[in-house]
């Protein structure tokens, strides 16, 4: 069974791709085509939308699923009249928000990621430049300045959690390989151990880490399952002795990685 | 007026978030405390939820809006027993798609984020580390595997729009500063003009510019706005000779730089 799935906005499209994943991930039977149509904010493209969600649900014989999170009244008028089924988000909650708050909505197409709204988006752009300054072990002397410092072997993860950190929740999130020059001496290093409360351990599957070391340099000792086996047992044997917590990458993914690592350590989105 | 608002769920807490966020920002005249509650996936952890919702509608002497992504039915009863104002995002949308997919929804949580999910995964984090390894200028070699080369003057906001772009989409962007010297020769570098095809450039106001590069390098030639007018001028004016699109990233944020230029250039996320 194959359906088109629609993601209509007036602004980025990022809330009604989000939701209409959740949703649609929800029904595993049913093969989707996703179309994110984002800067839907003229009624000429709201026509034109209505063009291809029709012509959709005329191909598919079947009815297109459209999740809309369209601001502007109009435009969503005219989304409406196309033959898809409709989620419409706004107009199921935002009236019953205006009840409950006893206010008008604003009616004002992207706010929530408007780069002037808060501190929060100048938090997020300079945990970015921290996290790419403070990457890969490259540099410590700021480590004092960090949320949190991610150790683990090589090619675990690190680098894109402490990226998605920054970039989702304005996270300072520093980040350290532990070496096999760091584990010929016993611990952890003392530049990480200056930071012991900020330390966060990856570890994962040594199957895996082979795999994908193997990608980066084929055929090396470097990514032999032996060196890796050895590698993560040492790690975590050492983040275990010293009550470090740690998460098993392997089967998450790093928004998963990410919210995990923030709810064990008890890190907030920074910026108001 | 002072609201708290929960945004409870059983995986990650993004959906409720996102959903949330967009929602709220709605209704400006009201300062909402914003709590994320992730991994609620225990009826222990449900009643304690339960607990601070209540207690922040005391404290508030309002209602708490309270968002809710929960999967499990159970753990979504049990939290709908709270005093809190609920926005049931699956009991509001879950039933209709049941019903016109002719399906039951698997009810199982973390889909959308789950790592074995598709390939989409391995492109995220695939370009993510493309990103990396292109990015600045550092690395020219690799342009002929580019989706997109992103040109502008130093700061104007390329590395986090590539990084956002990777982690979000999937697509693979490098990125180019175009610096002094190459602005002492004529039209944009040979190794650009290889790939005119993927090139877009981003621009950005002068002012803007200027304080930017002072937090990075205070009162430097760098920094000056003199030296930033010039450069901003020069890189907009052979941008435009070429037919090179371009964005101003001035007041916007890196959602809608991303979002915006995909569009323009047609690009969809990587990955099925």
């Amino acid at each position: 069974m194959k359906r088109t799935a629609f993601f209509i906005s007036d602004g980025t499209g990022i809330t009604a791709e989000t939701l209409g994943n959740s949703l649609l991930t929800q029904f595993e039977g049913v093969q989707f085509e996703m179309v994110t149509l984002p800067y839907i904010d003229t009624l000429e493209k709201a026509h034109a939308v209505v063009g291809r969600v029709n012509d959709a649900c005329e191909r598919d014989g079947q009815k297109a699923i459209v999740f809309d999170t369209i601001v502007n009244p109009e435009i969503r008028e005219t989304i409406a009249a196309c033959q898809g089924f409709k989620i419409d988000v706004f107009e199921s909650f935002l009236k019953p928000l205006e009840q409950e708050l006893q206010l008008r909505s604003s009616y004002s197409v992207g706010k929530s990621h408007a780069i002037n709204e808060s501190s929060r988006y100048k938090e997020r752009i300079a945990s970015v430049n921290f996290a790419l300054d403070n990457d890969d072990g490259g540099r410590v002397q700021q480590y004092s300045k960090a949320d949190l410092i991610l150790v683990g072997v090589s090619r675990c993860g690190k680098t894109p959690t402490c990226l998605y950190m920054a970039l989702q929740f304005g996270i300072r999130a520093a980040n350290y390989p532990i070496t096999i020059e760091d584990l010929e001496v016993a611990g952890l290093p003392e530049v990480l151990m200056q930071h012991r409360d900020k330390l966060f351990g990856l570890t994962i599957d040594p199957f895996h880490l082979t795999a994908i070391r193997h990608e980066r340099r084929p055929n090396s000792r470097y990514a032999s399952l032996e060196q890796c086996e050895f590698e993560v047992r040492e790690v975590e044997r050492r983040l275990k002795q010293l009550g470090i917590s740690s998460i098993n990458t392997t089967h998450f993914s790093v928004e998963e990685i990410a919210t995990r690592i923030m709810a064990e350590a008890g890190l907030t989105r920074r910026g108001v």
